[in-house]
């Protein structure tokens, strides 16, 4: 295709996520793995429970004694959580048991202990409702067999998935790699923050932002600093984030004479997929690879790079780190203002969204435009205006993109 | 109130809540605090934009000057973003200007270098289209003026917030101190996941689960090991626990025999706020207080354990580490398959919640009971079943808990 066509968000992320491939695989302990993704499959290492237990605190004993309701039992032995049971329970016989504890041979059913009168100084029990066979029995193998797959490459590992990786015995497991991402700011105008800024200078955001949202999206943010417009150190520090598996450059993508992102990729053999999205804010985009490294030149305006990051760098970071979904939570909400639509872009608004009784409700946040950071601070969520003419009315329900933590923004 | 009462979990997070109190603040350096809740007042330290600056490549000029489509104007000088202009624009002047320039003194307007044509080798420019006043200018203080309050204490800092910390040339802040969180798992079943289990031993789930759900709610985890079910022992493992912020005791808070942790606490001066929740699952569950120190009592069972900690711990969580709000999110989804009411607790069900083409649906996962933890991994969220008589149908709009990751999972 050619480069220069102006192209819908769909034909975009489709071009990104063909050229993402997953990354290796890499060995980890199980206790730094929340928040990684699984990159093996994993089998249960022995039936789940491991043996038939009791689900109460009680008696375990045979059904068949315990019809009518009274019935005495004779007590063996007492069976505690972690303990073998030592003798079989016999016809007129009953163990005390505990959560957890395995049920003696013979037995085939458990009475709650609020169920039960101990009697004769802790030598009889009487049992006051019968009891169904199986009853408060958790069976060896019910949850799962020894050997069954319980886990597959693509699973996200959050605390249940921990728990489980350490119920099965896993201390090492195998996970993706997570993307090594470089960030360069580019503009003579930016000096860190940490500098004051004189005369026509401004604070870079767009390095430390993007170097937060790439941790955030599960990256390993590689910063590289601030290149002034100047094509020969724009250069040196290009190629020094080929080293990575995706470079971000901000800013210098327009079409100015000041802008050489362009030129300077094409000269260290950058190829080109898109230069144009059609979406608002953030039509000029540029997305590449060279080699193994995927590069994009996102817009210098830091709500437009934000935007842009939302819906092409972090999907394709997801791909590249073995998720099964890329795409980011989309809910219906009523839209409380009205807003307007674009007739050639498709318009991501910075919007708040909020539950009320009648449901979600959202509003785009004020703003005077792609260069004011302070309406993403302002922002949980985006708001999804389809191309077309004319305005949507407020009361109608619009798709909303959430932001990473929106319901504590 | 009395604690051995079964109450609501309206009540019974009221209470939590209730006890929760703000931890102290920290300084910390911008670049590594994303994911912090910010615990001071952040003002501008400028005017954003601190200058009036063009939004596009073009020419700065006096709109007056370019009322007639054509009109030409003598260039003055170039002026690109970072550099001050040198000289004034006079009537029939114009200076070349880049996107994030100041405005020269005198011009009122850019006009975009595609609406222009350069003329007499570069000193002189055809203005093709005429400029409103103002046009393509983003004034000073438009955003922001300097000493305006841009951040408040309960901010979530994500990337935007962080980006925006760098441009008012914040380098450290004072955020809220992440919360230390005791973990300590009891039963005498257990070992640890490095162990082989013999005999009726099972390998500790609870414990590294909480430590991973504790770190992805933003806490501390300490992870204190595995107490047996004996009273001395578990006396000095929660006497070590006390240390921290928030203390999680999992296993042993039923009422049976050999379920020592409510004696123990109550013998240490554990003020315990309530033992029963009607909730399905993890009715029992304790809370209490000593000193500076919460203490939970939560369910062995590890979906039981898992449920108690979304619903009650996180938020509790959340609120000491000073966040505006504290409740996970909540959608509405169109129930796939009939889910039984309980009459006596509210239910919060292991669930997957997906989109499709008529939005989002969800479905109970399968489960053979509290202790299947595998349901929890095949889940990505919580329905919540009211308390009631008899079944909600399959095509009923119910409400579902997000699960951290859920869109991924």
């Amino acid at each position: 295709m050619n480069p220069d066509e102006l192209i819908p968000l769909e034909r975009a992320l489709a071009l990104v996520l063909e050229a993402g491939v997953c990354l290796d695989r890499e060995p980890i302990p199980v206790s730094g793995a929340r928040g990684r993704v699984l990159a093996e499959t994993v089998r249960a290492d022995r039936d789940s429970p491991p043996f038939d237990r009791s689900a109460m605190d009680g008696f375990a004993l045979r059904s068949a004694d315990a019809m009518t309701p009274g019935a005495v039992l004779d007590l063996r032995e007492e069976v505690a959580a972690g303990a073998m049971p030592r003798r079989p329970v016999g016809p007129g016989e009953a163990s005390r048991i505990f959560t957890g504890a395995p049920i003696p041979a013979g037995a085939d059913a458990v009475q709650m202990v609020e169920k039960t009168e101990t009697l004769d100084a802790g030598r009889k029990v009487r049992i006051l409702e019968p009891v169904r066979p199986g009853e408060h029995i958790r069976c060896q193998g019910e949850e799962t067999r020894a050997g069954r797959e319980v886990m597959e490459p693509g699973a996200l590992l959050d605390a249940p998935e921990i728990g489980y990786l350490s119920w099965v015995g896993k201390r090492q497991i195998s996970v993706y790699r997570r993307a090594r991402v470089g960030i360069l700011a580019t503009g003579d105008e930016l000096v860190e923050a940490d500098q004051e800024p004189t005369g026509a200078q401004i604070r870079n955001s767009n390095g430390p932002m993007l170097s937060a949202i790439v941790e955030a999206a599960g990256g390993i943010p590689v910063y590289l600093g601030i290149s002034p417009d100047d094509p020969d150190r724009l250069r040196t520090l290009v190629e020094k984030g080929f080293a990575n598996d995706l470079l971000l450059v901000s800013g210098g993508v327009s079409v100015g004479d000041r802008d050489f992102v362009e030129a300077v990729l094409d000269e260290l053999g950058v190829e080109l997929k898109f230069r144009k999205v059609a979406i608002k804010p953030g039509k000029p985009v540029l997305f590449g690879s060279r080699g193994s490294t995927l590069i994009f030149g996102l817009p210098g305006n830091p709500a437009s790079c934000l935007v842009i990051f939302h819906c092409l760098v972090q999907p394709l970071m997801r791909k590249m780190m073995g998720y099964r979904k890329w795409q980011a939570p989309v809910i219906r909400a009523t839209l409380g203002k009205p807003v307007r639509r674009n007739r050639h872009r498709l318009s991501l608004s910075q919007a708040r969204c909020e539950l009320g009784p009648a449901g979600w409700t959202v509003e785009p946040v004020s703003s005077t435009g792609s260069g004011d950071l302070l309406s993403c601070v302002r922002a949980n969520a985006m708001i999804r205006i389809p191309i077309g003419e004319g305005e949507i009315r407020a009361g109608e329900p619009v798709d909303v993109y959430l932001i990473e933590g929106f319901a504590f923004r």
